[in-house]
């Protein structure tokens, strides 16, 4: 059984839209349970349903509860948010740091959350409090501030990273078209000097070592594909006879 | 001198509060070379400028090309974020490897640039062409569609992060109130035992050693500061006395 992900809790939101982008982000980065304490206004809003583009369901089964206690009873790790310093004693982390927590519970069916305060306000001491640790998001200080929908992204971006890996590197080389060998490159490499050589671009006997591990070197580095060798001897072939080749 | 942050390049953005949410996104990462390709409609336009809350002088100074080529002739490092797989060689990175080599860069004085599409259409190839790699952000494959603003966000984010370090973590004391030393927390579990062997809580000979250590075991992992410590012997004078203590 897999164990839920970890809660989205948005505390007063004040702007529909914003609920819709957090699911939205949400979405993106596999996590499904928001919860809403105290929305203003109707909720499902049809700007939070517009702005969730794709993530609608993650609007519609937001739960609504009307104070924060009710809203975390279920959890046991809450990470808060927050744009200020506090005159209270509390940890702060970073977003990857609280993710790192939030996967290790998956692992110990211990459930976590996240709380994000309402848009300018930010939450009240009174909600910090229930928190074990505060998250910041390392930012610009001339510019710190962050949009809602912005801020669960992030978290859910680090959440995605810690549970699914930092992400795909791929080689520039299609399945079907691999990296050309070595001993093709050689081919290539020789076919290329000899060109050259006729060309009398390599015509200095005492430079040609040197030239020609530049050339080498080259083309080593560019790391063409079986098919971009093919057009590079294409190229070559053609400039020789001075007509494209076959 | 400090060499200049690496440019953001909107190519075609069809609506204006994108342009307004990639540079409070900007703003947010130390991040100021905005260049919009061929925008639509007028730039800079009311929602630009209303979303970028902070960040209008990047809105402001954004420069604008008719296309691409122009706009990223002075850069010599250039990502281009993709959403789709497209039929073409190209390596493929994470956000976190293009702010590296982003980052990279500025040692060096060369100077890069990432460049985004229009909101649905994505970039074409011929646009694709011009980049050393694709830029994928890691989502959930069911729910793959970042919006605008939010792409920048991340690749903002990992800028900064690379740029500044991965954030401030702080451990929860203030400066005028560190943890209290190892002296002040043996002398309270002396305090707190005696009076628990008081109140015969630690009755039993047996079980006593193994119970004090619980006791202490978790008063050290809670980490008290100097001013909690002092609530807490307040805290048991008072329960021993059975009124508030000075």
């Amino acid at each position: 059984m897999s164990f839920p992900s970890p809660a989205i809790i948005l505390v007063r939101p004040q702007l529909g839209w914003n609920i819709g982008a957090a699911a939205r982000a949400m979405g993106n980065f596999g996590l499904d349970d928001l919860r809403l304490v105290a929305p203003r206004g109707r909720h499902p809003s049809a700007a939070a349903l517009s702005m969730a583009s794709g993530a609608e369901e993650i609007v519609e089964q937001a739960r609504v509860f009307s104070d924060l206690e009710s809203a975390i009873g279920d959890l046991s790790v809450i990470f808060a948010t927050s744009a200020r310093r506090r005159d209270m004693i509390k940890p702060e982390i970073t977003p990857e740091i609280a993710a790192q927590h939030l996967c290790q519970g998956e692992t110990t069916a211990v459930r976590g959350g996240v709380v994000f305060g309402p848009e300018r306000a930010g939450l009240e001491n009174d909600e910090v409090v229930l928190a074990e640790a505060l998250v910041r998001v390392p930012t610009d200080p001339a510019c710190p501030s962050l949009n809602l929908g912005q801020c669960v992204l992030l978290l859910g971006y680090e959440y995605y990273r810690c549970r699914h890996g930092k992400g795909e590197i791929r080689e520039g080389f299609r399945r079907d078209d691999p990296p050309a060998s070595k001993a093709e490159l050689v081919s290539f490499f020789e076919q290329l000097e000899s060109a050259l050589d006729g060309s009398r671009f390599l015509r200095s006997e005492e430079m040609r070592p040197v030239t020609v591990r530049k050339i080498r070197n080259f083309f080593s580095g560019a790391r063409p594909s079986v098919r971009q060798l093919r057009m590079l001897r294409g190229i070559v072939s053609s400039l020789v006879s001075g007509r494209p080749s076959d």
